[in-house]
């Protein structure tokens, strides 16, 4: 089968990889309808320590089961499922909590082999915890948004959640990338009163406003910080999410969040020390979100996903044969685009 | 009259200062029925910068109202009231949201003038905001109690209400000194499972099993760490209080929080950057707490004061008159003494 594979800095290849094949009775395979390629994805792309074996990408998806373990009960060849972009149980106490990114048996931290969503087929390990199943056919034109159930828009709206929007309150989302837009959309939805977006790139604020935003500032650091802070009556906004991810992104975070706020994160930090001191402990600002775990927030999200009351689909402004992978991360890279669909 | 004034590290000395008067309108002058040193006294003991002209000391009291400005309306001459550490107008946005800490016109960051709690006198600036009237004499038994509603008691409280402590969430308490061991109350009567107290000062164990800790860990640093891990099955705890405010502190808190759990911080953060990375990020540990608005706190907890359910002022171990508050920083300081009240 054809396979994203990254071997180094600015290296991606699409290759022949072997097909998957059922390891366990509790796995499925799946053959990709729709992947994408994702911002973190531009992490390695720029500091990945090169690797002749390469890396195989992609953890965001849309696809059809074709095969199952003897053990899976919940979804059945020709199923279309949405795949979270992490593995999880279903069964164990953190996932019926609702945070199976940590998942005792499979989540973030458990290594479980399977290859990226990047690629024809995959093996989908715990798919009865994992795999959501959605009803439409494999041609439906909702097929963008469904995709962003797999990671995006649960990111999104994992920060909107975690940061404590709800109606009335001001929001301020830092980063204009499909994350930050989706976290718009997200508060929106929550009945955030204001919503200022913090990103330079016209075309991709020009769809934050649609999807909800009320103000959009194009300055970043100490100018961005004092036009927010003009916008907020002087005091800076109950919540502010990070959809960003560098130290830069969470200062500024920190300088335009109001005394007793929520600063978010859901940009994967890219530093390990920072300000975590006086100036979140004399305004008492709550330092909040995470990794998303989205496979919690599909049965909320996906009825407006499926009866068009929302379009976060809107996010991927390219669709490309997954051939042509290389060439999605050089125009994300780029950012001659916005989110990069890939079809196999 | 006497008032406590520090001149720089270990240089406390009592002197005769100048009787307050009232100033504007909204001041009230206060007689001092009891003060007391505060483990954030402390850290000018430790570090203060030498000053001829000496700091005023003492941010917690019990006081008879002397004298009231004009437009004083909630308490008159003959009242005994709670002064809690932070002065606060009462009617701001942020005083009516509860965090009176971040008063626009007084709070933290606004000079008011006011001399401090250690003295014969005090004024107290927006006395309508602030000082919160309890129908006591000046004699009464519980005044240990009462005096604990300045800080020390809604402190612990606040750690506990931003961690989200509530029915069958296992807690850990990093710090035995009193916030700690009033953030164990807190814990116990919103409904925690397990708390554990991390500390290693015996007498002050014992009153945190008094207070309702479940398990006492005396190790520091990983073998605490380790220890706190084994007690709440490898997992470590839904919310953690550091009340002690050192680097090392905030790391042992992070080392046993659970995923998807809380640390909170109500000791004063004697640093300014620290692990705020994927330490947080990728476990989806918040960071909450701050400077308590411990105004707020005192409608909830006063009754349990006044009817004997409770007895936070049980950390006071020492009582020693003003004259002799050098004597009290020292006991506390050499951790002789786990709190010091002064009585003029």
């Amino acid at each position: 089968m054809r396979a994203a594979y990254m071997y180094g800095p600015g290296d991606v290849r699409v290759i022949d990889a072997p097909e998957p094949r059922i390891e366990q009775p509790t796995d499925a395979v799946l053959r990709t309808i729709v992947a994408c390629v994702c911002g973190s994805d531009l992490h390695p792309y720029h500091s990945m320590k090169p690797n002749t074996a390469g890396r195989s990408m992609g953890h965001e998806m849309v696809a059809v089961v074709e095969e199952i373990g003897a053990d899976v009960r919940t979804v059945a060849p020709g199923d279309v499922v949405i795949v979270p972009f992490v593995f999880s149980c279903g069964v164990c106490d953190f996932c019926r909590e609702g945070l199976q990114t940590s998942c005792r048996v499979a989540g973030l931290s458990v290594p479980t082999g399977a290859g990226g969503a990047q690629a024809q087929y995959r093996r989908a390990p715990f798919a009865d915890g994992t795999l959501y199943r959605v009803d439409v056919t494999e041609d439906d034109e909702r097929m963008p948004g469904l995709l962003t159930l797999s990671d995006v828009y649960g990111t999104g709206w994992h920060a909107a959640v975690t940061g404590g929007v709800r109606a009335g309150k001001d929001v301020v989302v830092i980063g204009d990338g499909a994350v930050g837009l989706l976290a718009v959309l997200s508060a929106r939805q929550l009945g955030a009163e204001r919503i200022v977006l913090m990103g330079r790139h016209r075309a991709r604020t020009d769809l934050g406003r649609r999807f909800g935003a009320t103000d959009v500032v194009a300055e970043r650091g100490e100018d961005g910080v004092a036009a927010v802070r003009d916008l907020t009556g002087g005091d800076g906004a109950h919540v502010v999410v990070d959809a960003v991810g560098h130290l830069p992104a969470y200062e500024q975070a920190l300088g335009v969040v109001r005394a007793g706020g929520t600063v978010t994160r859901v940009g994967v930090p890219q530093y390990s020390d920072g300000p975590v001191g006086r100036v979140q402990f004399e305004r008492n600002v709550t330092i909040a979100g995470g990794v998303a775990p989205v496979r919690a927030y599909i049965d909320a999200l996906l009825p407006g996903v499926l009866d068009g009351t929302v379009d976060p689909g809107a996010v991927f402004d390219r669709e490309l044969p997954l051939d042509d992978a290389a060439e999605g991360y050089r125009l994300m890279d780029d950012r001659d685009a916005l989110k990069v669909m890939l079809r196999p």
